[in-house]
């Protein structure tokens, strides 16, 4: 590994990929999500193969929730994205679809996070806007996150952009990302790649890293 | 009220607090802190009627609760603090106190929020830090903030810094904020007091103020 | 304009721009970044004909440069990112290309803000990211802005992005935004668009409706 | 060291200050600020010794400076602020005492950065709001920092406890810190030693402690 001032310089994905540098992170996988895209069940078998292979690496791992508040505390913005989103013409009728605990808010039972890993709520696309997982990362020397879930176009590409920004190298796991729009996935993919941070790979290649490490 | 470039510059509080400006945050008044402090019933009572001030004058309202991180989770500095908040030397003694779920992480019967209100779950002092508490008073429109709770010298203090430093204005009701060690409340409202930023107050003052607003 | 619990929801451009509501952000138009794309001269211009627009309507406008740190306090992460970039296999090899006060950092001549305008530096690509602008635009009830500028496909995207986020309604003037890859920056605009936050508008429109405010 | 699940833990300055794991923050040593404390000079010789043991034992260094924002991009809270400060009744008589490239704004001749040292500009009390600051640090590995400078009341006291939130080690280093309020200054001292995160120590004891490393 390459070293400059006494830090390592991780070049490839053997290199960051380990216990003390590498977290995981199931983006949004709550019955409300996985039921409205079409993919949803190899999706969902292909992140429960990460999860299980992060566990057995011994892998921190977090699981996120987007959360809808409820109508009253709803500002200017999160009014006009909601009745875009919903179709609606009026406040009225817009119904608020993540409160929490209402049953699409919930992790699938596929997923049961256990009671050693992380829930992080959010409001915001970005896993990391609003949240407490950059801290969380942080104190524990994270450098890297391997993300899995739904929905690509949506709420992963921006984690790993903001995700890059704040010096978190990000490793997309393809196709154990579902998506609602196939070519707004695709578009997503190509920018991510071309900005060079994001690594982008696939559910093989990253258990297979994963089967090399322990704790 | 004074304007400057067409904006409004509020500079008391009978000209700052209106439901279209002001929230009110309750700060980790949960089953594990309140019983923790002596004077837990007195301070509980004075939060009440706070609340009971806010919903009537259709202000908005946030819960905080601090929780911990699983210790499979915690970091560095999270290990360094927990031990000496407990007072033990090894990390295999530590036992976080708000898990997720447990029974000391939920907020007391007292107080529960409505379906209106919102919750902030927080592994920070400062309500502000790592949660989503910014964003949405931001969208709302709100621009100073109410808060009561506890403890005064351990969170409400630097939430208080960290709000001017966003940009609100905090209103500290003195008589409604719980504290663990007196002599370091005291410190704790000298130093914001000399700051200037936040507005200390009690209940009686806030409460006719709200008594005097309705959206 | 719609109303909710006594908030003002903008539905249109008409309605979202205003002096009270709208600043300009130009996004790294500085000496080393406009000479190295194609098309620097054309998005010049354009982003001239914005920037004039808005300061005869009144609207407050900020430019962000980009900023290297210097190669003593390049992290791991920047280090990668900056050998990659710039396409040398050590770091020795790298020259930081934007260490504050070089030529290269500077604002070109062509734009230079006035006094009464912001400079925000960053050493990220989306201009929230480690900088004062959310808390400066928050302060002055700022809830959208009108981005120009240069790399749309590189920076403009998650700062759109990250903006939408934090609450903020994007407006992205296509023909002031320049590229470096053209391909990149398509990808980037339909996925802007597919999100639905953003709104795509262009320099005859964005200076005709500014041509309408005066504050 | 004591470790846990692989991570080491320090748990004395000897153990936390190395130049992999510590910063020093040069806090607000800019011209008008020293010039308006009693005690500027002295104060500014213990700097400068800190400044140079850090320069000796290779730790990374950042300057912090205080900028105002033209009038034209204050907003209301900023104002509120600018007017008690000033002891003035209305916006007009305002003088912004920090622009970017006034005299007064520019860090002391005593102690000018080195082209290896970092500048960081905000318009905050805390060094790690609206800056690059965390992002920097994390990137190098960084888990506490030294800070002396001007002054501790004011803006030391929130840079800890934002620190100290964000999972860094705060080293505050009494006799470098001026003040414009002893007895305000105390109580800042009082309360953060409360806290127990802060460590509080002297010139002397942190010099001998960069005596003894070196990168």
């Amino acid at each position: 590994m390459q070293e400059f001032a006494e830090m390592r310089i991780p070049g490839s994905l053997e290199e960051t990929i380990t216990p003390q540098n590498t977290a995981l992170i199931v983006y949004d996988m709550q019955v409300g999500i996985v039921k409205q895209i079409k993919n949803g069940s190899p999706v969902t078998q292909n992140v429960s193969r990460v999860v299980a292979a992060a566990r057995a690496g011994g892998v921190r791992t977090f699981f996120t929730r987007h959360m809808s508040l409820p109508r009253e505390l709803m500002g200017a913005f999160q009014c006009r994205t909601a009745m875009a989103w919903q179709r609606v013409d009026s406040m009225e009728k817009v119904k608020p679809m993540f409160l929490r605990d209402s049953p699409g808010f919930q992790i699938i039972p596929e997923l049961q996070p256990l009671p050693s890993e992380g829930i992080v709520d959010k409001i915001t696309m970005s896993a990391f806007e609003g949240t407490y997982l950059e801290i969380a990362l942080r104190d524990c020397g994270i450098r890297s996150f391997i993300i899995t879930g739904i929905a690509l176009e949506i709420g992963i590409d921006p984690t790993c952009r903001q995700g890059s920004d704040l010096g978190f190298w990000p490793i997309l796991v393809q196709d154990a990302c579902g998506f609602g729009n196939e070519e707004a996935a695709n578009h997503s993919l190509a920018s991510l790649k071309h900005m060079g941070d994001t690594t982008v790979t696939d559910v093989e290649t990253v258990c297979d890293l994963l089967a090399t490490i322990r704790r």
